[in-house]
């Protein structure tokens, strides 16, 4: 039989380790982290005021002692208040918005289950690539950038592929569109089907009422109109949801993003004890729950008032220079996230990196099926003031007046 | 034909939420954040010294502005000299060490192919539970707690259950065991299996080398010996691992993990250009360089002795008090999280819960298969010092001190 031989011949590999090892080395590392202050008024990453910072910088502890555990339960609490919900089932995934976007589809859908996305932006597409990988029968309704979706027409297309699930984007933060939610999340539930619903760029500057609107599954990310940093994703599932997640035949794909386990780790299964399911990202639990008091003590409806205004006060002031926004109808534009139709006879690219370079000052291009056709401008959160806005129309107005335009 | 009355019906959902809506409000929530300061003796998150913490509080940029790549290029070369890996594959996920875990076997197996995995605690455990989530095949070698496997135990098992993928925890946190790994790599390769290590808590607390040691994807956390915030997590591919991965018939599960997305993000593909995949946590990125600028200063040889010098001064403390090591042989224990046997008479929880109250110091129970059979006591990174050794030593006395023995 061959075991001896082959100790023999694992022996003989091991020597030359043991023996003979040349430690790789490091060169050129030593420089300090240098970061540079920015005004972040693009799409996001928002700016992340120092009282956020600062809380992110709070000692780490265990992610199960009882003051995280009570850090959870204020951010349960805030993102309840926030998403205007009172399920029980809402916590914050360990990730950005995709995580939690494949947090909501994982468990939501199992293989060989309809799914329908709209996708009038970059969002719809990757929810819809999101399910195909699991398995899932994907059908799509597809509006042109820039614009949205009718009740009507999207309850033709419940009524025609009868899915499971069905995805739209609050806030198409890559066309600048706020979709409109009235009367969707009823539509769904006449057919049986579980509305999900992205609001990233949207939460906190738009009005939501995720109970009241019938919304299933609703999640956001930390670094938009909340100003902490990206790394964690707040999300809740109605009870609607919960009936469908926990009975699932099969056991979603993640085990990192398992429901069972989640909900366990954040006090949501009513169990009195909870297991060690990963590493909570406690630093960024800290940042998470400064940003929701925030929120909490301007109050969301005022937040929402102060986006919508801040939003029209740059409205009118991008016209009276002449420029067009790429939302035509004025309910559907997106305060948080502003599109402008790409200056004619300009290159998009130059613009951006001139008002970067001379004004230190993000606002990006388009993203997805909105590229080259937009400029995007984003004020969110403590971004949100009609000082940013003039700001923003100044280094606006400098770039027209200094890139380079074509003769035609 | 029903359009017009859907119409109808839809109209008249949306007016009771426009006329009629109420605020869910929020109560008791603007007390400060406070986070106490704690001696982090468990198996991790260890304490996060303040020149880390400040890294991670430096202003948030954009997530693909130049300095961030820079910032990302710097994490890779530090990562690369952590493990002792030339491979350009070389990156850390947006997640802890689970979202590694399932970076890793997503990637790298796909519905219906063979993955053997090395069960000694809980983490082989949970790889399985992992890669049985997909439609692996699964099959499991099984030791004891605080047992390891001989080369030849692990060359049977490859030869008769012919895996895609071998998974190893080289430091098992919840037994303290630390594994072997000379000669298992080309054991794999010579089943035309890949060898997959977990690392979370041993690295750079113990000697590995992934290049002479033949290990294709190797992953590790960021709360261990590095002393950062939980919240990314290294890892890295042979060039082996992507030969596989690269010729997949389907797509991993997951976008949010897909390796040729996060490839293009860390720059390790070669492309020109780099396509928005995800919002990378930059703060997270700031303070996981700033944990390898640390390691990079002391050189991770000294690293490895210091963990081992001060492994070595925390047993011979243990063994003098008359308490037991629970991994019996001296090779095999993990330097930077000590297992002890559960002093004999006591309850372990009262022990650790008075170790917490009195000295405010963390130390814990066991984990899966451990529990109630051990102690555990992490001392990683900069936690590692004959003084901290000291402290937990005294706490030690202290707590058999004062807890209930009973009479048995």
């Amino acid at each position: 039989t061959l075991p001896s031989i082959r100790l023999v011949s694992s022996a003989l590999i091991v020597l030359p380790l043991t023996l003979n090892v040349r430690i790789l080395t490091i060169q050129h590392y030593l420089k300090p982290l240098s970061v540079p202050h920015r005004h972040m008024f693009g799409p996001g990453p928002s700016n992340v005021p120092p009282r956020i910072l600062e809380a992110g910088a709070n000692p780490v502890i265990g992610h199960m002692h009882p003051e995280i555990f009570e850090i959870m339960s204020d951010i349960k609490s805030g993102v309840q208040y926030m998403f205007q919900t009172q399920n029980s089932m809402t916590l914050a995934v360990s990730g950005t918005g995709h995580t939690a976007m494949e947090c909501a589809i994982f468990n939501t859908v199992e293989p060989g289950e309809n799914v329908l996305t709209a996708v009038n932006g970059i969002w719809g597409e990757r929810a819809a690539e999101m399910a195909e990988r699991i398995g899932a029968r994907i059908n799509t309704i597809v509006a042109p950038p820039g614009g949205f979706f009718t009740n009507v027409e999207i309850e033709q297309a419940l009524s025609k592929y009868r899915p499971v699930l069905f995805f739209l984007a609050h806030g198409e933060s890559s066309t600048g569109v706020l979709h409109p939610l009235d009367g969707i999340g009823q539509l769904c539930h006449k057919y049986n089907c579980l509305f999900l619903v992205d609001s990233v760029a949207s939460m906190g500057g738009a009005p939501l009422y995720m109970d009241q609107q019938g919304i299933d599954i609703l999640y956001t990310g930390s670094q938009k109109v909340l100003n902490a940093p990206p790394g964690t994703a707040p999300i809740s599932f109605s009870e609607r949801a919960c009936q469908k997640i926990f009975n699932r035949r099969t056991k979603p794909v993640s085990f990192f993003l398992d429901l069972s386990w989640l909900a366990n780790y954040w006090g949501c299964d009513g169990k009195p004890s909870r297991i060690y399911h990963h590493t909570g990202p406690v630093s960024a639990f800290y940042s998470l729950r400064e940003s929701l008091a925030v929120l909490v003590e301007e109050g969301v409806e005022k937040s929402w008032e102060r986006h919508q205004q801040v939003a029209e006060y740059f409205h009118a002031g991008l016209e009276s220079m002449g420029l067009k926004l790429f939302v035509k109808e004025k309910k559907a534009r997106l305060p948080t996230v502003t599109t402008i139709v790409a200056p004619h006879g300009y290159d998009w690219k130059e613009i951006t990196t001139y008002i970067m370079k001379t004004h230190n000052l993000e606002i990006s291009g388009g993203l997805g099926p909105s590229v080259g056709m937009v400029l995007r401008v984003g004020l969110m959160g403590c971004n949100s003031s009609k000082a940013n806005v003039d700001m923003v129309l100044a280094a606006l107005k400098d770039a027209l007046k200094h890139c380079h335009k074509s003769k035609v």
